[in-house]
Order: C-alpha cells, then sequence, then structure tokens
C-alpha cells in the first residue's frame, strides 16, 4: 500500500502541487491519490495540470464530465477511482436515478462488447469515416 | 468473422426483433452486430430488449447515454462498438469539440486509473458509503 | 505484422516443436500462432508443452475445457485467439446452440463483473474461504 | 462500498424480485450483489429476469456453465464475482481437480492471448467464417 | 476510422506541434496517430508535451522506457501501439532475443496475474507499505 | 480468499516445489501465491517451472524483468501482483526515481492506448512486419 506524503514532510515543489489543488477545488486538505503520487514529483505535478484541463469546463457540463470518468474508472477495475469519482459526481448533482442509469449503460456496453468481439462484426459500411 | 443473417433467411421469430429495431430507430435495415447475433434468437430477442430499456429517455438524455456506451466501448477495446457509437453519437449531436473533451477525459481516466492502482491508495474516509 | 517462420526456413530446434505439435493433433501444418512465436524458440517450446498439458483430457472434457479456453479469449478481447478457438470448439461438438449459450454467460457476466465493481458490494461472509 | 437495501425496507418492486430470487434458488436471503443493485429497481429487475435465463438448463449443463461464468469473471478481475461464482461452482460439483485445470486454462489462455496480440498473429485461411 | 489531418490541412496550432514531433524525432512526417489526434488540438498538444516528458532520458534509460511502453500496450491490446512501438523499441536497440523475452515476460505476467487474481491470494505482510 | 497450504501439511510431491523456491531464492519460507496455487500440484509445478525459465538472467537483465512484470501486473490490475513484484523491483534496485518514471510509462501508455483505439488509426506503412 502506498506510502502517503503529507502536506508538512512534503517538499516546496509537492507543497506547490498540493496548494494549487486545494485552491482550485475549494478543499482544505488533497486526497490520498495526490499524497501516493507524490512520490514522484514530476509526475504529481504533470497529472494535476493535465487533470486540470481536462476536467476544466467545456463544450460538456462539468456533470457529464465526472460520469464519463466513473463509467472508464468502473470498465478498468480501479477501485479508488471509482470511490473518488462517484462522491464527485453525487458532488456534481448526480441522483440516485441517473447513477442507476449509468451503471445500466456501463453493464449494458460490457455485455455487447464482449457480444461484438465474440461474433467478430464486420463494421457496416455506414459506420466507417465517422470519427 | 461472423455469418450474417438477413432478413429474407431469418426465422418468424428474428424478422419479429428485426422489425421491432427497424420500426423504434425509423432505420430501413439493422446493423450487422443483430445480423450476427442472430446466430441465437434468444440472445437476439434478449439484448435488444434490455438494450431498447436501457436506452430510452430517463434522468439522462440520449446524447449523455450515447456519450457513456462510446467511453466504455472505448475501455473494452471494441472496434466494432466504438464505431458504432462513434456514429450514433455524432447522430444525437456530438461536435468534434465535445468528441475531443470525451477523448481527453477517456484517456486521462485510464491514465490515473492505471496510477491509483499502481499506487494501492487507501480510499479517503469520505469516499466511503456514497455509492 | 507477425514474421511466421515455416517449416523449410525453421531451425532443427523449431522444427521438433513443429513436428511434435502435428503429431499430438494429426494435422498437417501448424498455425500462424506457431509460426510466429517461433521467432523466440524457449517460448515457443514451453508455451507449446504448457498448452499440451494443460488441454489433455483431465477432470473437465475436452469440449468444456475448449469453451472455456473461448470464454476467456473473448474476454481478453483477443481476436486472433477467437478465432480459432471458436473453430476449436466446432470441431469438438460445439453446436449453434452451445455456442449461443456461451456467448449469452460471457455476456451476462461482463455486465454483472461491472455492475459488482462499480457498487464496490462487499463479500457475503458465506462466500469467503471457498477457494 | 455500496449501500445495502435489506427486504424490511425495501419497496414493494424490489421486494418482488428478492422474492423470485430465494423462491428460484431456494435460499432464506438474496446476496449482497442484489441488496447493492436494488439502489436502482429497474437495473435489479432487468438483471435478474437476464440471469435467470441465460443461467437456466439448456444445451449446457449448469456446472459448464458455472465453469464458464467463473473463468469470465477472472479474466474480468471482478473480486465479488469470483467470490460467488466460486462458491456457486463449488455448490453445483466443482471439486478441485476440476477447479485446479479450470485455473490452469484461465492463466494459459490469459497467456497465449497476449501472445498472439502482441505478435499480431494474422488469423489462418481456415479459421474465417465459422462463427 | 480515423479522419488524418495532414499538415497542409492542419490549423497554425497543429502544425506547431506537428514541427516539434518531427523535430523531435528527427523524422519528415509524424505518425498517423497524431494526424488522428488533431481532431481535438489541445489534446494534441497536451498528449505530445507529456509523451516527451516522460520518454525522456531519466533514470531509465530509452531502450527500457520503450520496452515497457510496449509490454503495457501488449496488455492493453492496442494494436496501432503495439505494431509503433515495437518498431520504436527496434529502432532503439531491441534485438529478437529481448523481444522473445519480452513476450515470456509478458504472457507469464498475464498467466499469474490471473492466477493470483483467481485465488484471491492475501498480500504477504513483507509485501506491504512497499511501493 | 483462497486455503492456504503451508509446507507440514503440504503432499511430497508440493513440498518439492516449495523446496526448490526456497532454494532458488534464498528464502526462508514461500509467497502465499505459491500456498494458493498448491490446490492444483501440476499448476503449481507446471507455473514455478516456466517463471523460473522466464525470469533468468537473459539478453535482459535482471532488474530490467521485474520492471516489466511490475508494468503489466498494474496495466492487468492484480493487487496481489503489484505488491509482489513492487517488492521484487525494489530488491533488485528500483529507486524512487526509477519507480516514478515507471508509473509516468505505464499511465501514459494507458492514456495514448486508448486514444489510438478510440480513433481506430490506421497503422503507418513503415510500422508494419516489424514484429
Amino acid at each position: 500500500m502506498a506510502r502517503l506524503i503529507e502536506y508538512e514532510d512534503a517538499s516546496a515543489e509537492v507543497r506547490a502541487v498540493y496548494d494549487d489543488i486545494k485552491a482550485s477545488r475549494g478543499i482544505p486538505d488533497v486526497n490520498n491519490f495526490w499524497k501516493a503520487l507524490a512520490v514522484h514529483p514530476p509526475t504529481l505535478r504533470r497529472t494535476w495540470e493535465s487533470l486540470k484541463q481536462v476536467m476544466a469546463p467545456g463544450a460538456l457540463d462539468p456533470l457529464t464530465k465526472e460520469l464519463l470518468y466513473l463509467a472508464v474508472s468502473i470498465a478498468h477495475g480501479c477501485d479508488y477511482c471509482i470511490a473518488s469519482h462517484t462522491a464527485s459526481a453525487r458532488a456534481r448533482g448526480m441522483n440516485d436515478e441517473m447513477y442507476g442509469e449509468l451503471l445500466a449503460i456501463v453493464g449494458m456496453a460490457a455485455e455487447t462488447n464482449r457480444l461484438a468481439t465474440a461474433l467478430q462484426v464486420p463494421v457496416d459500411a455506414r459506420f466507417r469515416d465517422d470519427g
């Protein structure tokens, strides 16, 4: 299990990232994920900078972005990420009904993904060149 | 590669499902996925009935549902599903900006999912019991 | 795409493995998988020896073993393996009905696997210590 | 971790599903999986109805179906599902020898799946159109 | 399949990234990956900046870094990435013997990963807190 | 959770494997992985023989082999394997800087693997036939 680096034990480089996370999110302390990632300051800083950019408001609203993050985390089986992004999605407005529908979609996609792979279905001409 | 069962070669049971798909979606022919799945009529029928229920309008709007389906299909690496759900999401209004943000989230989640798993980060107390 | 090493171009060490595969299976030539794996003779030999041992008749009959191999190959999304093990299972007696039921189980397991992971369901006391 | 909805706290809709699970399986209480999935009654009901249909006796016998379910759950890394389906397979007759052979196949398939993917082996002509 | 954006059709923002890739790697044109990712210029730029930083010489030498990238790409089943990183590793000095040993490790890890997951092996006390 | 078979309760066949593991590695007791795998002695013996062969010194040095094993274990999300191979890599000389770079590569590969899969990027001609 990861060694967690607390603020008082952190280098100036790590503290600067922690400070930016706390200020950006308006929270008193950073999550364990960041405290563990601080084992390698360049990866801590790059990951936070990337995440901040990716999750900023854009063409997709913040709740939709959190729902997507949660769905992918489930598909990858990351327990920590499921716990943290379920909480984040709740905080951004995901109610039980939305959560249930997200679960249903993730489960259904898992099922049809495996069926299509098993059957080695050729892509329909009208779906090509549509990325 | 899958044997595709065309309407004219299909049993009455399979035709009934094809007819419902075409009517529900307003399309002249079903996708190759359904033509391949028709190798086993009970699985064809059950999968279609489930998908119709899961993707119906609900607390999440149809575009959000398609974005989630696409994100999960990418995480599972199903080429057919990526092609078909990219097309479906486009048809429901996904533009280049939304698509780019979805790609960024899927990629970013893949990265932090692996990092959190690698570090075996303990779940923060405040993220527990939040499902 | 892999360089395929044909019998006439193979070293004596590789030919010996090819000969054993052909004799064990009663086939005139080895599959492309073995011709590609011959890039590294020790891995070719070890993989074949292991596979021969694992797929030999035992407490599970040969058809059940092939069905399991196919199901896992679908879950891992290996297109080559799906193609070759679908053919092997067919050769050992898998009919359309069995194939359809296997597809249904793989799909259903994918769905409930993701649901249980998403919900982070605690293991029931009666399921523990049961391996 | 999931909120578990016990029978006495459940709605009539959820109780009806719990009652059917208990009657179908002849057990006094449902597993935690169902108690967690009850957060979304439509997904609870649909998942149970699908599972009941998929796992009913058919061309494949109940033990073979459980072995397949377990193998796929291992491939997807779902800890809860591995625990519950190992127990179910044991209850249907899986002994240590069968279990050991299943483990060996799942492990071996994982290995050759990755090798075939790594080598990007072209599918042999005789394996095509064999789904 | 992705729309590929060639240099002559690219915006100034995209051209700047292409120019930096070409200069950094000393190649006359960028790979298809970048031409496809250019559908979303911010993701193109961020991904390139991150990759450049991650793959720069450090405590691990460039060949070891490429071997790791290739191994992970195999585990994730990304055909494009396997093709491109096999080529990159070859260019940095991976010979047939190294390639064969990498294949053997990836396959062996896949096998023991599934076995340990299947058996739900408790972590030995001496392996804890060692990240 | 797995039943662990201790030396004093093991059959002669299992003890012989345990003895070889202890002698090869110079350790007083085998890891829990082997104690769990002893449920099926043929798989225990075959897995150990294969692992011993694969991890022996070769064209790749022992530290590089451990780094590759760890990276693949992260990609597959095997918690036990991540714990044991992080410890093994540390024992073979992986320092914090190397560990951080490995994490960065695994995360970055996860990200670009998903992006390339999502975009269904066609393989560049110069990357073909390069395995």
